[in-house]
């Protein structure tokens, strides 16, 4: 026979699950630690409101002071089973962990990606053909293929002298490159062939570098052209085509410039898959066996955040010392080896500036080919507001007001600082921010 | 004086500032070229509407067939002026790509990041202790200081028998590796305090690996004590805890365990920063002159998407010849340099796939230790169905209904297909599709 005790949970159940607000809060009323207790499969209350989608009973249940924690054995909480079932108005409910006020305050992503410098894509890498040496040696040798020349990571461009005026690439044909392709110190890394092309005509466009500068060996050298001097601010100064393929190129070869030997055993190594793989030379070496990442080209994640203040109408930005005179910019660091994105968010945030993060949202990323970064923009809420720079990491940090970050962005005789360029994400992640507020 | 046509323009333009639909209206109805006219500083009479927040004005000029993608000198388009104005209706209005509607599948995140495996961090980093060498002593020599073994990128644990049991670290305190930290093939890693400490009472953590079994040189070796056999399954068996320092210290020895020597000059590199940097020993190698990559841990980003079909219904997965019979799970692939996370998702499932997508959204991610992997969760829409797959990558994929994700979730005897184990981003993915869309 059920004992009395097992009896009344099995009627307190009952009623959570047939969502009876009343018979809930009379038990309760009478015997207290029926709320957290839970039947079979280890089912609380909360969770058989969660599963049946009845709201007042679950706040019944919460107003009560119910455990939102406990799990039942197949580890689910009562949220996880609201979320599954596809009550969301439950979820929202059991969604009261500290910081869900402040997700308010982050504004929502566009609905288009942004056309970010450095992002677009207008080549198809067209990976599997990287080890086709037949295809790659018919693409080389069309006279239409489209050849990048780069000495010491830049690019060998053309531009007028005016500061303010667009840099393009130099593009060159098969027949003006043919000593440096068949020189064998030169480093040629596959690109990809242009998107939007039709049938067989397959436009492929790849990189050549060499140590020594690679126009001694060009035929008829354009004497308007130059190698950049420096990645910045001249690559920022490229038609957003071009910035896309300098993303990939300047990034690949850049690995390959600091990536010349095998760092599992010292040998030389030798580049396969078009410029994108480095074998080591010494049989038997370790990373010959299964798939290293020692062979292949570096991307490294770095997050850069917003960080906006818990009332809303403020964001902060630091300086480093490196920077113009004048210029604040959103916090940033690399991604740490066993770390999420938004931990390295509230970390970085913590260690430069002292202020504690909440909430993380991810905006948009950007590639940034100096050498091989990948940004990864998000918004964030500060829960705490004092700020203590490690003047290690910067020399300043501050919160502005949403009409000093206006006043900077369309650049009017009060600002009071410099906005990061608008080929930054930093800029973007600003202007959203701005944007989607405006209203508030 | 003014030329008419300048006249009309300036009317025109007057009318959008004002949002006078009415005048617009019958302006291009007499001079049709008044319509994407621009006037000063590259100003069109949409960007105008757009500015002052006038939406019937601006759908009078958008249904007249006007060129939203101008810009004026700022580089603004009229989309841009309206979300810098704050005027969300008129940024909806002039959101009309390709795609916006397939956006409205892609369920919205969880309000709190989830709790996944490996992702949990009990640890603060300290990283502004990692070079400093008389704290980091003090810790070391601390009684309470724990010590984590590895042994060939495995810890050691302790665990019941059982297959379902949790496996739980081995954690050792200073008395028992006197003999490992003082002897010189021990690799030290720093990882961290323990959060939620008060005063002065840090709790440090330290992972130790040595060539040899490092045992050997324990004081008083636990009995039931082992190093785990490879990776995986056993690093799902650790608690949320356990997996989580686990993720921070197994990708920094995988890294050690790879990169020992300078890939730069080929010389051996020393330890620094409390197993953070590696130093090469080569005076004038050019890895000693600024920041480089090379010295540093590596984090490789990875995306990991589940494609959902354009009827928002079914989503794609694949399996690859390694895994279990039957688990199919969501297609994934290493992020290429100069790439975006969503370029790399439209690339991987192309690739893979042959099925083309649009929309793309960041969900979540995971830390992957095996070896140091950024696993970043996005859910994304495809705008063709037709599956074609790349061999070399996977062995089939195939679209999936709701009902049979759901089977398979809890298991049911009718389902078609195994789910990829709770522990991995991929699951959740799929988990979170079916939660947020149940009652579609
Ligand atoms: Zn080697
Ligand atoms: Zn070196």
């Amino acid at each position: 026979m059920m004992s009395v005790r097992s009896e009344l949970l099995e009627r307190f159940l009952d009623a959570a699950s047939r969502g009876d607000e009343q018979t809930l809060s009379l038990m309760l009323s009478q015997s207290r630690e029926l709320l957290d207790r839970r039947g079979e499969q280890g089912w609380s209350a909360l969770m058989l409101t969660a599963r049946h989608g009845h709201y007042a009973a679950a706040r019944v249940l919460l107003s009560s002071g119910c455990d939102t924690s406990v799990t039942n054995r197949s580890g689910q909480t009562a949220r996880d089973v609201a979320l599954f079932w596809g009550h969301r108005h439950i979820v929202r409910l059991l969604t009261s962990a500290p910081g869900h006020e402040l997700r308010q305050l982050l504004p929502s992503r566009d609905a288009e990606e942004p056309d970010i410098h450095f992002n677009r894509e207008i080549l198809d890498r067209m990976s599997d053909k990287r080890s086709d040496g037949e295809w790659l040696a018919a693409r080389r040798a069309s006279p239409e293929t489209v050849f990048l020349l780069f000495h010491a990571l830049s690019p060998l461009v053309l531009s007028g002298a005016e500061e303010d005026e667009e840099i393009k690439l130099c593009k060159l044909r098969s027949a003006a490159v043919q000593e440096l392709l068949t020189d064998s110190r030169t480093l040629e890394v596959f690109l990809g062939v242009e998107k939007q092309q039709e049938g067989d005509g397959m436009l492929a466009w790849f990189a050549l570098s060499t140590e020594e500068d690679p126009t001694q060996l060009l035929k008829d050298k354009d004497p308007s052209s130059f190698f950049l001097q420096g990645a910045m601010p001249g690559l920022l100064r490229l038609s957003a085509d071009d910035a896309g393929v300098v993303a990939q190129a300047r990034s690949v070869l850049a690995w390959h410039s600091r990536y010349r030997f095998c760092p599992t055993c010292s040998s030389d190594t030798k580049v396969e898959e078009a410029g994108y793989k480095r074998t080591c030379l010494r049989a038997g070496c370790r990373s010959l066996q299964g798939v290293h990442n020692t062979c292949y080209p570096r991307v490294d994640p770095v997050v850069i955040m917003l960080v906006l203040h818990p009332d809303g109408k403020q964001c902060m930005l630091g300086r480093k010392k490196i920077f113009p005179p004048g210029m604040f910019s959103c916090l940033a660091g690399f991604v740490e080896p066993g770390e999420t994105l938004e931990a390295a968010v509230r970390r970085e945030v913590q260690e430069e500036s002292g202020v504690q993060v909440g909430p993380v949202h991810y905006l948009s990323c950007q590639a940034w080919p100096m050498p091989s970064c990948l940004m990864i923009g998000c918004h964030c809420v500060a829960v705490t507001t004092d700020i203590k720079v490690d003047q290690n990491e910067i020399e300043e940090a501050r919160w502005f007001t949403r009409q000093q970050v206006m006043d900077a962005l369309v650049k009017d005789k009060r600002a009071v600082f410099i906005m990061p360029p608008k080929q930054a994400i930093a800029h973007y992640l600003l202007k959203h921010w701005i944007g989607c507020n405006a209203n508030l």
